[in-house]
């Protein structure tokens, strides 16, 4: 495997760590790394430091932060009565654009999936459970819709079963835009399940 | 553009300018970076800047080098009046994986194209005329079969055209395993004026 200098080997391993990054991109990137001023190569090296060591968890919502508390939190004007569960920071991104949502969010960091040693207690559960006894009045359990992502949210919505708060679900159905030919029978059941009166 | 923390954001940008790496797959990168732990990112940044301080160019062919000089050229069982010429060090991978060449290299870090800037006194050009004057009998342009690389090997032959030495170019032709039926018009043309005696 070792066919490039020791130097390069180790930045191709690195390259090669991230998502939908094969060994003929990392070779690419590495020694487009190589390519860079050392200015260039200094601040890409740093970017990656001060991302680590300057984003943190929001401590209420667990949404990535450079404060203690996340700006949708901090936010006032937003209805923190209204909580939205999401798997995880890249799902609030997706709501924020659309501008639909007022309420605040809550990270689960995951899904549950014990196959891969993922069970309820390391996810940010228990924390939401606290804050929905805190004069919450509506749960949206957005989840995304794969096995892991129902079997969470059934387990969620089953805690909150007797806090008297009201748990939702995003409604499942053919994408706008998108053709009922080409949809996959489980969307088009869910489409026709989930019909709405005119 | 900064929908995402600006430490998060600065990281983004330095993943897009990586080859072949789009707004999305940069986030997704720079996302598993965050989950990284503190010292897997540390030994990330650190890769890179180590992998620039540690990597130079060797004094000799301008190959990749860890020292001052490239463990190819400092090689005395090879032919060293056999000098193949290449744009960059990772064509010298691909000569050294096969095996078949046992002299040395010259990497002229490039090939001639106005264009882009790129003047023949951009590229480790004079350097080679200057090792061809040293004892070399022949040197072998494999620079690629594009415009660029047509035009720098036509260059680099008329510089040597006086010296004494043989210059000679890679047969082009069907890539071993290629199917004729597929090949396109230029390569055939070239293979059939390249066609060799049984």
């Amino acid at each position: 495997m070792s066919e490039y200098l020791p130097p390069l080997e180790k930045l191709i391993e690195q390259f090669r760590k991230l998502p939908g990054v094969g060994r003929k991109s990392a070779v690419r990137m590495a020694f487009s790394v190589l390519d860079l001023s050392d200015e260039a190569a200094e601040n890409f090296s740093s970017a990656i430091t001060d991302a680590k060591k300057q984003i943190r968890h929001c401590e209420i919502c667990h949404n990535l932060s450079v404060d203690e508390v996340c700006p949708i939190c901090a936010d006032d004007t937003r209805d923190h009565t209204l909580i939205c569960v999401v798997e995880d920071a890249k799902a609030i991104l997706a709501f924020e654009k659309v501008r639909g949502f007022r309420g605040v969010y809550h990270v689960l960091g995951g899904v549950i999936s014990p196959i891969n040693g993922i069970t309820p207690d390391k996810l940010a559960i228990a924390d939401l459970i606290k804050r929905v006894r805190d004069g919450v009045k509506e749960v949206i359990i957005a989840t995304n819709p794969t096995v892991e992502g129902e079997t969470t949210a059934t387990y969620i919505s089953s805690l909150l079963k007797n806090t008297g708060v009201t748990v939702s679900r995003l409604a499942y159905g053919i994408p706008v835009g998108g053709d009922i030919e080409y949809a996959d029978e489980v969307t088009l059941n869910r489409a026709i399940e989930g019909r709405r009166a005119f």
